[in-house]
């Protein structure tokens, strides 16, 4: 477990010198949004999978100057260096931004994969300006590779980059599906509460109307209130509790693209709602249009809603896999 | 133009021995359906634009089992073998699976390019056999790489074969928008008369009635009932008059996925229905959105449909350029 995580203010002294290929996550998440904590779980299931014979060490958001200075002074030619995944790719969340862009100036020597995320640059002189930057320091790097996890984002990407862009559904959905075998009895409303929001709370509200008379109901996020920090030792059981906190449930109703996907992998009815720039939607269509217990809508018609949530409550579980869809990945580490 | 395209009956006298690296484009269509007319001709501009150097040579449909002899004999290592794109890959059209899957196996020292296509396997017996001989066919074929033109064909295709899988738009995309300042002055309604048809027909006879007050409406289809034959000479002309139909009406209803391509080159305002597999609805969401005269709807409601029709008709025709895209299969001839 020495390479479980690093520290970095203490990272020359603790980063391991030995003869094995290195992966150097940045940007592991230590905030407790449970979406981005799944993705940095499951990008490191994915190495002990696919590529065990790499060592694996995981660099906190908070440590991202100190480690690129330690990191710089021991990483050889066979290393791989990668930026963790998710949906903060452009000019929403410009510290993650800023750390993403140095990363990737920083190590132009070696393959460097930004794990599947989506792209949202505004329309606006601020926005320009970040993708400006972003275009700059990403195009110093030539054995950049960025990876899409929609084909909106995929398209943007490469409108934006001049670097190499491949395809792959979000890494949480790398994860198997699980089963708890809990009772299920209540319905979950998951919404966000910052920028990205669209849906309107009236129509949150005709909602919970419509369900309230056969559910109770809770309404509750995927970022944790009642945690503020998470590590790479404390995430896993996290992220088990929040999947049997859906395991529980005969219905979700949300605007958290990872609300869907956790959906998926407990076999939960969820119907899912926009966010800002359609990350969920998007994903929705390019990977999890034929699982049946989960939807995306953009409908404000109760009604309509309402028709769309009988159809995926009475929905059987059913099998899928998406693993193959991470070919293109495999593929980019194994040909080195 | 003595490569312009070659009728193999005479193949192995006509086959051009010369030191030039070639690409041998199979399954050219020689039927009258415009889409894929569109396709063949866009592929041949793709390598005149971007690979210039390349003798491109098309090989008719008809002439497929005398082209693989003829091209056995002279194929090198630097050519390139190539089968045409479309919608057409899977069990619907048996006769080009069946051509595709000789090519594919014939030449499999040779980079083979499938170009973007979307995939389509019914589930039924005759499917799955259709697939598992496609399948083995494919696999035969180390230096096979596969096109999806949508993320559902990319994920598909990707679940069905073990052949790499890259990701771009229709070919037919990759044309530049056309200007002929054409006065528009009707409605088209272009829709299927196959077995991918699913929009009912009291529901087409309600959207023309609903518009009959102010518009001439006409009905047509994209595959030609006058013309029987298209060759790579007359394919070009008949094109040019597809698209300047399409730039004399004010609007198009279809559920053709080339009719909307067609409306987008030409800057005309479409309403896509759905096909029986979507995959107009997938090139839609993947590369489309955020054109403005163009739209996806799945919807039966009049009031909505009206809604639709009456912003795609009021917006403004912008600049798009989705030549950016189609890196991954530059990448992939460039690298050689």
């Amino acid at each position: 477990m020495s390479d479980f995580f690093i520290e970095t203010q203490k990272a020359s002294v603790n980063l391991p010198l030995n003869g094995r290929a290195k992966v150097f996550m940045f940007g592991v998440p230590s905030y407790s949004n449970m979406g981005d904590q799944a993705v940095s779980l499951a990008e490191r299931k994915y190495f002990e999978n696919e590529f065990p014979d790499y060592q694996y060490i995981e660099i906190m958001d908070y440590d991202n100057a100190a480690a690129i200075k330690a990191v710089q002074k021991i990483i050889t030619s066979q290393d791989i260096v990668a930026y963790t995944g998710g949906g903060n790719m452009g000019s929403l969340y410009t510290n993650i931004e800023q750390d993403r862009r140095k990363v990737f100036a920083s190590f132009i020597n070696n393959l460097t994969i930004s794990f599947p995320q989506s792209i949202f640059f505004e329309k606006t002189e601020k926005g320009e300006n970040e993708k400006t930057l972003s275009r700059i320091a990403y195009e110093k790097n030539p054995n950049l590779v960025l990876i899409a996890r929609d084909a909106q984002s995929y398209r943007k990407m490469q409108k934006t980059f001049k670097n190499q862009v491949i395809f792959t559904p979000d890494m949480v959905l790398y994860l198997q599906a699980q089963k708890f075998d809990l009772k299920r009895h209540d319905t979950l409303f998951v919404f966000r509460n910052d920028g990205e929001k669209v849906v309107q709370e009236p129509l949150i509200d005709s909602i919970k109307h419509m369900l309230s008379d056969s559910d109770s109901i809770h309404q509750t996020d995927t970022v944790l209130a009642s945690t503020k920090q998470v590590t790479p030792v404390t995430r896993e059981k996290l992220f088990i509790d929040e999947l049997k906190m859906f395991a529980k449930q005969k219905l979700i109703i949300s605007d958290r693209f990872h609300a869907m996907i956790f959906s998926v992998l407990t076999g939960t009815p969820c119907l899912l709602f926009g966010n800002r720039y359609g990350k969920g939607k998007h994903a929705y269509f390019d990977w999890l249009e034929n699982i049946d217990w989960v939807n995306y809508t953009d409908e404000e018609d109760l009604d309509r809603i309402q028709a769309e949530i009988v159809k995926i409550s009475e929905a059987q579980v059913h099998q899928y896999n998406l693993r193959p869809v991470f070919k293109p990945l495999h593929d980019l580490i194994a040909v080195r």
